[in-house]
């Protein structure tokens, strides 16, 4: 594979190339791996940056229906928009938030934008660092708009807002007065809250909504990376197309209100820290998946459980089997 | 520090070689952890088997007061009692759920008992590894019971349960029907349910709070470890010494239950496959908080911090200078 090649057709915006570095990015395979990385280091000084935005909310608040009306505005603006998803579930069920690109007919006809729907993947970690490489190669692609949608199953949330530079969290108008069970630490990493459905028979249990998040907003404390008025709580209708230009021009607002009081290039630092560490120790566990290790690993596991060994001892026997604790001769000093 | 001198005393009972070798489990030195290593290696095969007991209980339900009558209980038969602590909070708050042993006075007057105040710890893997070799500590110098409190927190009941054969949850009488909010994944782990406080003015309440846990339990899925009746919820009263004797009673019949039909040593097999894969992790880990490997550490994040390299590219460098990536020559050849 061409990776020079491959970083030149990205940066023209080709989006067979940019859907073909996504497949690399998301492959489990060591050459691919290797692949991956040099490509993104290839990339990484592309000098472009995309309004990265998170987007959160429990099945049923119409995610996708947002984001098609969502992103048809953008590029009804001209603006270039991609959509990928961050989603452990579908490695579960089979099933993906994304999966079905009937769900965004219309947006995913449109020149402008890049659908690409949930990898199946096996864990968290991985999907964590697939998804930010793929934010980073659309990054590079010059889209403007770069929409990062998850379910609202908690973990998933925390991987998004490590990964984007605005958080959304959708919800629907409630019934009651109560707050839907909303997790406070989600609230919390909230930007703009989007109360939708604010339409038809909905529309007084929107507004109700929308003024009990709020006041709930305004119980949590301060973040320095706030001007006043945000976080902000407003109502749209993605039906209806209402809404939706607001919620932009807040969006836009708050991103702009950052980049100038340093919070935005700040935010993205530690969050390239946050990544840097957690490629480290995830690549430091990845030794005890290679098939040697393994074996090593089950054999050991197994004299630790009939007792002949003490799981300490076990432990020490295979980090000297990982060749970690022996320096070795000859070669260059490893740190330990 | 003589290993074998200290695993003979340590064999023989001696309490303050005990102590000596718990204070060891606890350091974080290196030359201390290879010594704790040797000397619980040495201590593997001492044949000995306590009953672990895991105890969880919010604050305010009467824990120390119920393991100063348990505890005193048992060595009224003649039996050695040793109690630990598993409380990650400590380390934030200075505080500690067995720091004061006057908590405990009549107990740890008693020359059958061993009581060992929580160390100070400033993570919870590093509090399970030393709580479970200072277990294991235990059951070598002879102990007949080995008790393990924590504190009803999460997280560390998981720990608890993945070192104890048995865990029982200690309760307060509920003032209505309602089930106090014990979380399903703890009342899950739980074997036997204690009611405390089944005394005076709060008899009743105990006696319907019983019944309340008792119809809660019949509803979990029934696991293949338990007997028929199991698992369990008596009342007890701490403070008027009733109910010890039976629950007691429960916790051998139990335990006799599990050790015929092999659940026993599977569930100590299962533990000892669990630790053994933690130590590998961990220290594996580890080597990210030598100094040198802080020092790059640091120094490579602020680099993609900067935006001067990728994160995975940030990781891949890391990695060679922690001498994983290129295989050594001359030396003994790692597994990568």
């Amino acid at each position: 594979m061409d990776i020079s090649d491959l970083a030149e057709r990205i940066l023209k915006g080709e989006r067979r190339a940019l859907a073909r570095a996504i497949t690399l990015v998301e492959s489990g395979r060591r050459d691919h791996r290797a692949a991956a990385t040099a490509l993104l280091e290839r990339l990484n000084d592309s000098g472009r940056h995309s309004l990265r935005i998170g987007l959160s909310g429990t099945p049923g608040v119409g995610k996708s229906t947002f984001i098609e009306s969502f992103g048809l505005m953008l590029t009804g603006e001209r603006l270039r928009v991609a959509v990928l998803a961050v989603d452990p579930s579908s490695a579960r069920t089979g099933g993906s938030i994304l999966g079905d690109k009937t769900r965004m007919e219309r947006l995913s006809r449109e020149p402008l934008a890049f659908i690409r729907p949930s990898p199946s993947q096996s864990h968290l970690g991985g999907i964590a660092r697939r998804s930010r490489e793929a934010v980073a190669l659309c990054e590079a692609a010059g889209f403007d708009v770069v929409l990062i949608e998850t379910v609202g199953v908690g973990q998933s949330e925390t991987v998004v807002a490590e990964i984007a530079d605005l958080f959304l969290l959708l919800i629907a108008p409630a019934g009651g007065d109560e707050l839907q069970g909303v997790k406070r630490g989600i609230m919390e990493m909230a930007d703009l809250i989007l109360v939708n459905k604010a339409d038809g028979d909905l529309k007084a249990a929107a507004a109700r909504t929308r003024s009990d998040y709020a006041g709930a907003l305004r119980l949590l404390r301060k973040r320095p990376q706030d001007p006043e008025g945000f976080p902000a709580a407003i109502m749209v209708s993605a039906l209806e197309n209402s809404g939706l230009e607001k919620a932009w021009t807040r969006m836009q607002e708050l991103a702009e209100w950052r980049r100038e009081h340093g919070h935005w290039e700040a935010r993205r630092a530690a969050q390239a820290r946050y990544w840097f560490a957690q490629d480290v120790r995830n690549a430091l566990l990845a030794r005890l998946e290679e098939p040697r290790a393994r074996e090593h690993m089950m054999m050991l596991s197994e004299q630790v459980a009939r007792g002949e060994i003490s799981p300490g001892a076990g432990a020490q026997t295979m980090l000297e089997v990982l060749g970690d604790v022996r320096p070795c001769e000859g070669g260059a000093a490893p740190i330990a």
